[in-house]
């Protein structure tokens, strides 16, 4: 038994005029909540310093810059990196990252229980568009405000298990899961801010696409033998609401532990990592049963190519 | 709207002492129930026209080849061929492959409403083992009796629509769905026979077996904004349970119709092509989002490369 008690602490709505020590103050406040709990990770969301600042339209750079870090930690975030230290627990968090030489990436990072950064990823899968849309109820300009993420999928070993994160959208592409199933990954872990309603399709509803949240979660989970964590910013930011469903994934696909609200909540759940091993040694035991030979298309073509 | 009003012909058990003309009869019977439904197009199992044979330990090649087909239709399967053509259904079914140079594949073929063949496919992802496995429950030996398949995932054109097919245990590899999906599939047909039981783990039970299978094809579908359309072959064959929970989900994931019985019997869904659309040019809109050159793993690497 490799038991890592793991909490998702699901980070209710964040308003634009939220400060980030505000923020901070607030994850705090969960983190303590997972000391007692007697968790050993944490898992924030996506973007869990600000509001979801790609919904609104900016033209000046320096005004999209605001919503960017530098570096991590800095004066706003260090609060929190010192109090998992204190408490022993790794964290994993999203953030808007912009590098020494210019480029803007959503990013998570992922830490030991010393409180190191020992992983980052920026995301792949950029929803959304680039250019305003007169077609949309809302805005969703994650294609303009971040160039796709340029780390890959990579996993680590931490705390005696095999981990790597995806951010949001990534959660939906079976290729995300696949390339860190094949890397080994026994844990993934992933935040969101998914809107609760679909920006080209009002009729869809939330319960649909809560639906949707939870299937490429668990799909990911149980086709790869792992744990999957996935945690929301939710609830209302400034007349834009979002869509909670924080939950945990077993091995086996099934949700262990899901959030009630959408708000400031943390669920947890003692997880075994040996748990995995069972699916990656019969159903999905890669060397044994892919044939790569026929999964040609996935890598040599981007778009769809249709038969004569 | 492009509407196809599709059966999926869920058989019953097929006892080792049944013979094809008897399972054909039943075929029909079930073929004569879709016309009456208004059904253009029939789907009918894995393996349709014997028991699943690769239960049963054999050594003696005459006696494994006697559950090969070494033609198709052939004058077992003429009277259902000629019965399809009669209603103007197209028909898809399993069946084992023995080709004129002497290899084995777990092979499907599709139909046109006209009774010719049009695609042919044979199966990929074969589970199991090949020698006798004194450690299992009861044996799965289709890595003995079959090959891989050599054909790939081809999509036609049929109906009006883009159709391909995959075979039991493919359904659970989402490779397989995104191949087609690269093809423009809106369509994709698939027969199983899985053991109610886990022959490694008796523990596992029926239900997480359906959640399996379910999660397996609704993901597939939703991830690639195609109906999926999976039929099994159930019940009881001399002793060994196999299970049912055959179902039509449609584009967005969602179980549109569902098997009752473990017996024969066909469930039955208009199904409209066009509901691909959406999910085909939306979040799904594979040429605009997805990142081939994060995906290198997927088709260099067949087995788990672990991290430094």
């Amino acid at each position: 038994m490799r038991e890592i008690v793991i909490g998702g602490a699901q980070l209710g709505p964040i308003q634009r005029a939220e400060s980030r020590e505000s923020v901070v103050a607030r994850m705090i406040v969960l983190l303590d909540q997972a000391a007692k709990a007697g968790c050993g990770l944490v898992v924030f969301p996506e973007l869990a310093l600000t509001t979801f600042f790609p919904r609104w339209w900016m033209e000046d750079p320096a005004e999209v810059d605001q919503w960017f870090e530098t570096e991590m930690p800095n004066a706003a975030t260090q609060p929190l990196f010192d109090r998992a230290r204190d408490h022993g627990i790794a964290i994993s968090f999203g953030y808007a990252e912009k590098t020494s030489d210019g480029h803007h990436f959503n990013t998570s990072i992922l830490t030991d229980t010393a409180g190191n950064i020992v992983g980052k990823y920026r995301k792949v899968h950029l929803p959304g568009h680039s250019e305003f849309d007169t077609e949309r109820a809302f805005q969703h300009l994650e294609k303009r405000y971040f160039e796709p993420g340029n780390l890959g999928f990579p996993v680590w070993r931490n705390m005696d298990a095999l981990m790597g994160m995806c951010i949001c959208n990534d959660r939906r592409w079976p290729e995300v899961y696949r390339v860190m199933g094949l890397q080994g990954a026994e844990l993934i872990m992933l935040g969101y801010n998914t809107p609760s309603v679909n920006s080209q399709d009002s009729a869809e509803g939330l319960e649909h696409r809560l639906y949707h949240s939870d299937l490429s979660m668990t799909s990911g989970a149980y086709q790869n033998a792992a744990w999957v964590v996935g945690v929301a910013k939710s609830g209302d930011e400034d007349g834009h609401p979002l869509m909670a469903g924080s939950i945990i994934v077993d091995p086996n696909g099934f949700v262990v532990a899901r959030a009630q609200t959408e708000d400031d909540e943390l669920i947890v759940h003692a997880c075994d990592m040996d748990l995995c091993n069972f699916g990656k040694s019969t159903i999905f035991d890669f060397a044994r049963h892919r044939r790569v030979e026929h999964y040609t298309r996935i890598t040599a073509q981007t778009g769809v190519e249709y038969p004569e």
